[in-house]
């Protein structure tokens, strides 16, 4: 290998080893859609399996092409306070200047597309879970390109692309708010503007349980999301270094995971009187959210704590959206929504000052306190309201044109039939 | 670390980043194995699901040692035009000469083994999907033997090895040609000699669906295939420089996948009138087929051209080939066969001038036109003459040999009581 | 990038490089969780899935929090020849001296602990399969802390940790002995004290056939296992050098996987009549088990030989323990335990001198040899006594306190209905 382009021989090394650890990650992260897949579709009942796999699986297809189309650019593009405004649309690695939000990562062009993008996909997945079992397919499809298009891009250049909060000192590494709170915000507004699944809350109030067809598609699919995670919360640095900061991130984020597993277990068999395996998982993912504003900037007894509450919120919040009719058939509320605004707010409570020297785009996160907590609830408040208003919007825009929800005797059919003329277990005898 | 063998210190830097990064690609390529197990057996019935598996668990053990025994040396040994002569037998890892047409790739001769040992059990891979639900077991494991300790590798040494293809001035990046349509060859050659399940076309020479058991099994494969391309095209250039041309390779790969998997769905609901699974499936691998000869060659809008004709093609092709009579379960020749040959002629369509600066064995790229499009048409013809005959020949061998074809009451019956006396879901009760 | 810590530009590379492949490999042994979870699973009935997925996904969250608050200070802390006495509670990434038995991997802290975490993780899933269908959820949970916690980092301190084996001279590269043979001990003892299933054996000593409700699920466990292999024993490089090492040892361990699954293919076909899916997937994990100790100290065609071994004893060990009534469900003590064994024994018989310059915590094993094959005889004994030994202690004393035996009733239920109030595949029909 010879020098490129003006660097020296090290530089370009280093430049290769940045470029190498963020594509792994993003590949890494890019297989969340499997884990995302498997957990949505096996919470939910067989005869909706083909629609949400296919969901599930064209979701990336439409994100991709929005994030490339425009999102892009009004996340990264240099521009004012909320917005990108340069280059905006259809990304060109062979325009590499008016991103100065994200020159930091020194790493191509399309090394920092492709990482993004597999973010914005994430954002998108999670509304797909809590939506699933009556939303039609292709209003689906046009939410999900308008989040990645717009909605996920303007809140992530406040945070990300040198907007507002970055301005103010707002703090998420990897994305609790970004992706996490922002997903559940969406997913929030459709789980309103949708209504309950037919049969799942009686008169009187009281909740029927909807079994998942296949508990071991949905650990498949947890455990892949686990590893996942090792992407999304590590490959956050976009740099190598000494490998220190990405080392201490894999083990802030497996130690919040671990204790909310267990915390989250204690807490589903107080309240439910056994060890509830969707709890479990979910108690994993919640731990995992609740880790990723704070991953680089907590100890591993910070880590701990973290993932201490995120197991037990989960629980509670579950139990909590159910109480209030609003029908979550995978926990996506509790787990990104919920999990994402207190993993933001944890950063305040258990920042340690200088503790990686990771580089991110607002610089060394100088400890918690006060200050920080202020400045961490302000952005959770803010991008509550706009992300959940635009996403209200967007829903009800769509409810009184196109319509987003199958018919009654659509949904009680299942939506392979009625939308795809499909069935997912030809051949297994399914009682209903 | 101490400098290695001669090396500067910086020099042995970029060997052990190169060859990280190509054991990396190789094991996304091997884990494909998992992908194509899951599409194949999840798009047959149940009664085959324990032979499917047992095929596609045993094709890469068959595939390591013949490739190990004889193949590699066909493929890269010195030798003529036609075929590798040097060190044919037993690869070892001590003698690194006479391998002169892969020795631009600078890192230890058991990396560039074991990254072409995937690439060449893909290749057999592909066979098994096509001929499943009716093979003998045996007969698929002789043959998967022959393709990759023969017939792979000698299409492989023109393209790649130093053979009159590579030097015709030929290019297939990451194997459209030398991967896929031989794979795909070979496959029809047995899906000819085979002939179609039992019950598949009715005397009027209509279709009878036979619908897979388990569309779950067959997303979970397809989004680990497009994870495991993340290996497979951008790990092809065996070298990270400063990291540009891989994050290239990755952003137009995936930009494929993406548009193919629109395309597809689009097509499949005017022909079908509904979005079809496993159809938007075949579309990203169509686009992921697509784009492997010139992933490193085309820019994204290029990639997204490429992608917007694999998935429209697909969806023709599977409908050609059951109006042919011509029994594909998977769907294996509409994407490997046809998409590996369009990619192939693509290069010549949308290649830019020297795009990515990737080192390849016939050197750089210079852009595409009509005296490109005519030199990779030669190789997708040539390629398709030899692979065919070649194939036809042996599955006629074997036929009037050993037996290729599975009784009719043992098809009915399903291969996994007739030759693995088992059941693949004990317990749950199924309706042929 | 700028030099780190008085550290070089060209010294914080390549502890940057070496770093990343420590985490990345550690990243694909974690994985390997996913690939106990299926595998396990679909080997039992369908009625014990919930309870079997819920062992394995919350048996790494006790791994990560047992290894944290002790394991790591015992196994790696310096102190005498049989335990670890520095630092010993609470790893604490700050504190990177008194570990002086694994300063040789020059990567950070948390990078070597995390490492060292999958790995004891891997130890602690081994016994989950043994013991599946009729052990107490709490039980199982207790006896994993307890191995995780004291029992695998006290054998793990005398061999990798400075302990009077690793002082003898035994060699074990990646854990045959450490990580699989521990873990089979344990399993072992749990198997004796535990007691078959009901209606496993028949009066007369024979053996019912128990079917996997999954063979799918097993079949990608098997192969998300092989690719975690990848990670697991190129891995224990924990450095990349020039990539030669990781090379050789991803061929060496891909060879004897692919030559077991021939001989465990061919001998099930003689000793049962057919081609076997669950010994052809045993015999891969066999293989993959018995190259583990000597992956980095013989050639291919030794890994080879030993992979030849494997793939029998695999098949035969499956009848032995059948035989002598010990009941394991998934193959784990044939697999892990007998493999475990021979793959130790096997670095005596096989290892070639200074094959690949590979660093470990004991220098360089030169050759082979009867001296080598006494040491690894020793080794193998030793930790087969204090492991089967405390394993039987703790197991005991968990049976005469808390128990560890769930009811006949429950177990002729289910485990799911009666210890999870839960079912696995809701809607279908299943027969018991």
């Amino acid at each position: 290998m010879d020098a490129v382009g003006g660097l020296s021989q090290v530089e370009t090394l280093i430049m290769g080893l940045d470029t190498l650890w963020v594509l792994l990650s993003a590949f890494l992260v890019f297989f969340m859609n499997l884990g995302f897949a498997m957990v949505e579709t096996g919470l939910c009942r067989s005869k909706n399996a083909v629609n949400i796999l296919s969901k599930n699986f064209i979701v990336f297809a439409i994100a991709s092409l929005s994030f490339w189309f425009i999102g892009w650019g009004l996340m990264f593009g240099d521009g004012n306070a909320f917005v990108g405004l340069t280059n905006l649309f259809f990304a060109n690695g062979g325009v590499d200047e008016g991103f100065g939000a994200i020159s930091w990562a020194r790493v191509p062009f399309w090394a920092k597309f492709f990482f993004q993008l597999v973010f914005a996909g994430t954002a998108a997945t999670i509304v797909s879970g809590a939506v699933a079992e009556r939303i039609k397919f292709t209003s689906f499809i046009v939410f999900a390109f308008i989040l990645v298009a717009v909605m996920y891009p303007v809140t992530g250049h406040w945070i990300w692309g040198g907007g507002w909060l970055q301005n103010l000192g707002f703090f998420d590494f990897a994305g609790s708010t970004v992706v996490h709170s922002v997903g559940g915000w969406a997913a929030l507004a459709g789980v309103m503007v949708l209504g309950p699944r037919h049969g799942k809350y009686r008169a009187d109030g009281s909740t029927v349980p909807i079994l998942g067809h296949n508990m071991s598609m949905v650990t498949l699919g947890g455990l892949v999301l686990w590893f996942g995670w090792f992407g999304f919360n590590p490959g956050s640095t976009m740099a190598v270094g000494d490998g220190s900061a990405i080392a201490h991130i894999a083990v802030t984020t497996n130690t919040s995971a671990a204790v909310a597993i267990l915390s989250s277990t204690i807490a589903s068999w107080f309240l439910l009187g056994r060890p509830d395996l969707s709890m479990i998982i979910n108690g994993a993912l919640a731990g995992l959210v609740g880790i990723t504003a704070g991953c680089a900037f907590v100890d591993v007894g910070g880590a701990a704590m973290i993932g201490l509450v995120s197991g037990v919120l989960v629980v509670f919040s579950v139990l909590f959206f159910d109480k209030r009719k609003l029908d979550d058939p995978v926990g996506a509320l509790s787990v990104h929504l919920m999990n994402g605004m207190w993993g933001t707010l944890a950063v305040g409570l258990f920042a340690i000052d200088g503790i990686t020297g990771t580089a991110t785009g607002n610089g060394l996160l100088n400890g918690g306190g006060f200050g920080l907590l202020a400045k961490q609830s302000i952005g959770v408040v803010s991008v509550a309201g706009f992300s959940f208003a635009v996403a209200l919007a967007v829903w009800l825009v769509l409810k009184y044109t196109v319509g987003i929800r199958v018919t009654r005797e659509e949904e009680l059919t299942g939506l392979d039939r009625s939308e795809h003329a499909s069935e997912a277990y030809a051949g297994f005898q399914i009682i209903d």
